[in-house]
């Protein structure tokens, strides 16, 4: 067993749990080295307490697991049905995965009546959440590759691009820096656009004034970046000037707050009360930040709601943001890596208020 | 209540559902006419044997239903726990939808001990797979438009681009033509390549002699096309020409088979007899298609194990290939629509073998 498997091994011990079910491929990718893919059928990595592990697995979707890991490879085929082999062999308490499907779950659980099913995801996530030095230095250059793209995008935006075009470019810039993918579809908009955190990207052009959002990242070998800048397209109004100045204070204040054994929930204040203190409380919609690693959302969410304390190891994104409907948006969200004293800053990108000169 | 839903409430009272849960942002589009997002965030649309309809939405995600319906929303705040008042409205036996996740199922059950929870996503994925007549014109036109860009593919193959590079002449061509967006990531596949039916595009070029697998689909107002040429790379060699002839007829073989009142698997069986008969049984590893509609994988499998009689309005995928391990792989996939007596097909893009001159 590897050092991962370990650990959960001790802590499904300190929940009392009989079984483990896991059908996230990045956690099983994560514990085991190897990558699943399994189209709509069911996969799922089965560990016991006794550090006995199985791998369901449908034929069609042939995988490599490493040699020197003890994993049985259950293969099953489309007409046999791999939950009644998987039902028999579960004992009394069984930790389940948060993304397990209830096309599954629900025949499982009826094929288990003597078995009991909880929710047990953060057993893994919480192992996941601290990375180790090699994943660290997958991130940081991650995130070096996502700050030189970011130079790309600021050098194409005068041109007068349409958001969508952007993307392309986006998809250039990465392609070229050796980046395997998006780490999700990035977000380019355009004044009024950039007041929805969560706005599609369009075919209209920047105009004079207008806040442009940038969110983005990339996966560079399997590990995810997402920075956010925010621009203006020519001279920014007062109230832009002021709402950025704003946003940026509080990610500066939360970045500078960070540090093991505070909540993310005192993080997510940090940032927060600066942008109520400037009256723009209501204009913040949403968390601070969120963790990220072989995915790029995973647990550890930077938000008002979570009290758990942070730990060396952490990657989150601390990304503040103010919305004014029909108007403009900005946020800015970097990347930091907590560390025994403090954070190190995983994005180097300028902030200070960028105006991109027009050049059509 | 609209047509669609009022089918779902009967099919609810031939199943003695009290409840059905359905948390799949597509059913709830084809039900409710409404687009859901909600991220990692709990959303879900509640519909009970009275015909009374709740959805659940968290406030970070605005939305907005059609007027004409009865739809409460119940609006909740990422403090809040949306499941204890979910549970507490529950009656005895509930259906739930089969993307229903654990990390929503798990609690929900623990907090409803009085109620019984079974899959029930059949009774939403059997109205959904008998397309209406604005569905099937959509899906015309979808499936009109792929066969355009799939001959701007053609034009470009013998420039010698590589698999990826023709990802971004297929974007741009959809864009040109004024489609929403893939459908699927699509498979551009040369050589050996091609004999892996879930190939990942990389950045290679063709040879000559390469079989190349060109598996591609557009959405177009929200739905799916998705068809399948193999073309080659220059003069194909004696056991490519077999095998695309072989594949050639199990496609129109499978397509003359199909109508009303016959079996999926019948279907299946109709390709596959022509594989067999030629030897190539062993090397056709799939299934023969799949339902598609508003999302390119629907119910309805076209397998061997799929036994449930076809029905008029049902629209799928008749996709036969052969896989020659590190050497080829030849498909040839085609959408049809279910007729009174047969089938249309959605797909004109000839299948004649066609030969890519290199122009490099």
């Amino acid at each position: 067993m590897n050092q991962r498997l370990e650990s959960l091994l001790q802590a499904m011990k300190r929940r009392a749990l009989s079984d483990l079910l896991i059908c996230d491929p990045f956690a099983i990718y994560y514990l085991i080295d190897a990558t699943i893919e399994a189209g709509e059928r069911f996969s799922c990595l089965h560990l016991n307490s006794n550090g006995q592990m199985w791998l369901y697995q449908n034929r069609l979707f042939p995988i490599e697991l490493p040699d020197e890991l003890q994993v049985e490879i259950v293969w099953y085929s489309d007409h046999e049905q791999p939950l009644t082999g998987l039902a028999a062999s579960l004992s009394t308490r069984v930790g389940v995965d948060k993304k397990f499907l209830a096309r599954f779950l629900l025949p499982l659980i009826e094929a288990a009546p003597e078995s009991h099913f909880e929710l047990a995801s953060e057993l893994v996530d919480l192992i996941r959440s601290r990375k180790d030095s090699a994943e660290c230095e997958a991130m940081r250059l991650a995130s070096h590759l996502n700050d030189t793209a970011m130079g790309r995008m600021y050098e194409v935006l005068g041109t007068g691009k349409t958001e969508l075009e952007m993307v392309d470019v986006l998809r250039k810039a990465y392609r070229d820096l050796g980046c395997d993918q998006f780490s999700f579809e990035p977000i380019i908009a355009y004044g009024a656009h950039a007041s929805d955190p969560h706005h599609q990207n369009r075919d209209s052009k920047p105009v004079r004034g207008d806040s442009i959002v940038v969110d983005m990242g990339c996966i560079k070998d399997g590990y995810c970046s997402d920075m956010t800048r925010t621009f203006f397209y020519g001279e920014p109004s007062e109230r832009g000037r002021e709402v950025y100045e704003t946003v940026l204070a509080a990610n500066l204040n939360a970045i500078a707050t960070v540090r093991p054994g505070i909540s993310h929930a005192e993080v997510d204040a940090a940032a927060r009360s600066v942008i109520e203190a400037a009256g723009y409380g209501p204009y913040f919609t949403h968390r601070l930040g969120h963790g990220i690693g072989l995915e790029c959302h995973e647990g550890g969410d930077v938000s008002q709601g979570n009290t758990d304390l942070i730990e060396v190891g952490e990657i989150f994104s601390i990304e503040p943001g103010i919305y004014l409907p029909g108007e403009l948006g900005v946020r800015i969200e970097d990347l930091v890596l907590v560390t025994e004293d403090g954070c190190e800053l995983l994005n180097k990108y300028p902030k200070d208020l960028m105006i991109v000169e027009a050049t059509d």
